[in-house]
């Protein structure tokens, strides 16, 4: 279809390009710099009137220029008249700050979901949305991708013997469960206790993990303080191997020293934020997500229903 | 009045600083920093239930991290219950985006606009624009402060004998009015014309300059190429002294070296933006705009008219 146009901005082109590649058709004509003073100018260089444009564009590091980046090309598509703005958010930044933790708190999933329709979005793409109840946080159709099928597929592939999936914490069991389901593999959980004020954290495995592979999983791996100590414990606890994986691996600070000084074997990840570090540990295995979000949008494009993606 | 409270971010401390002192409040408690992955974080160490609150932040470089900074701690002063949010943004970036100069070019001014009203704003006060027309892109009250008279009150200082005021070219003749007025001088514009297409700018000058000290004032210095091309051409045509002068220095790029290797005599600022360049030429001459939003600030708390401000 001559009207389906992809456009990218600065964060992922790799990913955005294998999207197109997927898709089959080129990537649309633009070019995202900025001006001397830093201020972010978007040029688009061919027509997208009447076009269903698909923008392609992760709110990773550095996380306030890419989410600019977005906002200035939505406007832009706008303006010139593009029939539908299609926003596709592999990685969808400032989604910790969920709900008021502390008082006085912001809510910057929300405000960003505000400022990207606010901007001119008609539809969000997304995958793997730190908490699910982000999709409400916007009053445009979001449609919702996993990544446990494709950590799950690799896992599968290796042929993992006695594997245990691990849940780091108990807001991340619905994840771990459901790649223990997709692996038929049981299901352990660290459960981390404080058992008084300033005295360290001590770390309590719920499940039998000894003598078994154990596979921590996450949505986010950031300073992989979370991952690593979980892995330590599963470790001290008689695991015979660990693995991580998650989505999204965000990797900053001391997270590529803290993986590659673990015990962990191999830390599976996607592609929806470019690993940008200089010296990325070996132990690093990046899967993509490119036909998959490909996928949705064809499907999406076409008007077809999505859940098929989550048929494996 | 206790119902009051000045908060800022990162973009101008010192300034937001001033402005706290000339009003004789302490500055509100408040950390904005960011995340190990760059996310901003904003924590209000005080209440602001029901207090009217004032944001003192400029969108300056790094402007997205600067407009980020500002949204979400909007954000969080609306969910902590302020009763009137007003943000004073004595540089607004993104400003010269301000109209389809190209076709397909977004609009950056005015989806800034959105934005900040979106988060949550009451109220904007503002410096001298870049287009007046940047107002009516707000659905909120909009104060405009100019900084012409903080400019004309230095040159008066000066007792400047037989001056010039010069606008660089033909969109400042307005403001360039505004100080010529002030100053009781007579004005002139630098005419750029392009004779023919790939031939490089030629420079006249309509009015006489002979033998006179020339002003040049401009919105915004940003790469100081336009006001050093006139300050030659000035030279050139006579003039026995030239200055320059403007409200927002944004410097970016070779700005410091060309203003310190051109016949610019000084270069008169305010502080809207800090002068973040570590090496600045001794030319520059910063003066302070914290009374005047200072004192705008009170008048709108006290519901007071601001047009005195204008009266010099
Ligand atoms: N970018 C970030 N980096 C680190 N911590 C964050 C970030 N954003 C939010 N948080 C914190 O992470 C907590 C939420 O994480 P979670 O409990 O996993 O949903 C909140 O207490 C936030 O203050
Ligand atoms: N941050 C910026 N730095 C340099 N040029 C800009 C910037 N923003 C917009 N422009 C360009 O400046 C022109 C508008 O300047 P003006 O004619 O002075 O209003 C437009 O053609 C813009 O493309």
């Amino acid at each position: 279809d001559s009207k389906l146009k992809i456009f990218t901005c600065n964060s992922n082109p790799k990913l955005a390009n294998q999207i197109a590649d997927y898709i089959g058709i080129p990537m649309g004509e633009s070019h995202t710099t900025s001006f001397s003073d830093g201020e972010i100018q978007v040029k688009l260089s061919e027509s997208v009137r009447g076009s269903h444009v698909y923008i392609i564009q992760s709110t990773c590091a550095p996380v306030n220029d890419n989410l600019m980046e977005l906002l200035v090309m939505v406007d832009a598509l706008k303006r010139a008249s593009a029939k539908s703005i299609n926003v596709v958010i592999p990685y969808y930044g400032y989604a910790r700050q969920d709900r008021k933790a502390r008082s006085r708190d912001p809510i910057t999933a929300k405000l960003v979901a505000n400022l990207i329709e606010k901007a001119g979005t008609h539809r969000v793409i997304a995958m793997d949305l730190h908490a699910m109840q982000i999709q409400g946080f916007f009053d445009i159709p979001v449609d919702h991708l996993l990544g446990v099928p494709i950590l799950a597929q690799y896992f599968r592939s290796k042929q993992i013997e006695n594997p245990i999936v691990v849940s780091p914490d108990h807001g991340g069991v619905v994840r771990a469960r459901k790649l223990a389901d997709l692996l038929n593999a049981p299901l352990a959980i660290i459960d981390k206790r404080r058992p008084e004020p300033n005295v360290s954290e001590v770390m309590n495995i719920i499940g039998n993990i000894e003598g078994k592979t154990a596979i921590l999983i996450d949505d986010i791996i950031d300073t992989a303080g979370t991952i690593v100590l979980g892995a330590n414990a599963l470790v001290e606890g008689g695991a015979k191997e660990v693995y991580a994986c998650c989505t999204h691996p965000v990797l900053s600070g001391p997270a590529m020293d803290r993986l590659e000084n673990s015990p962990l074997k191999e830390v599976i990840v996607t592609d929806t934020i470019p690993i940008t570090h200089p010296n990325p540990t070996n132990k690093l295995k990046v899967l993509s997500v490119a036909p998959l979000l490909g996928e949705a949008i064809i499907r999406v494009h076409e008007e077809l229903s999505i859940s098929k993606l989550f048929e494996i």
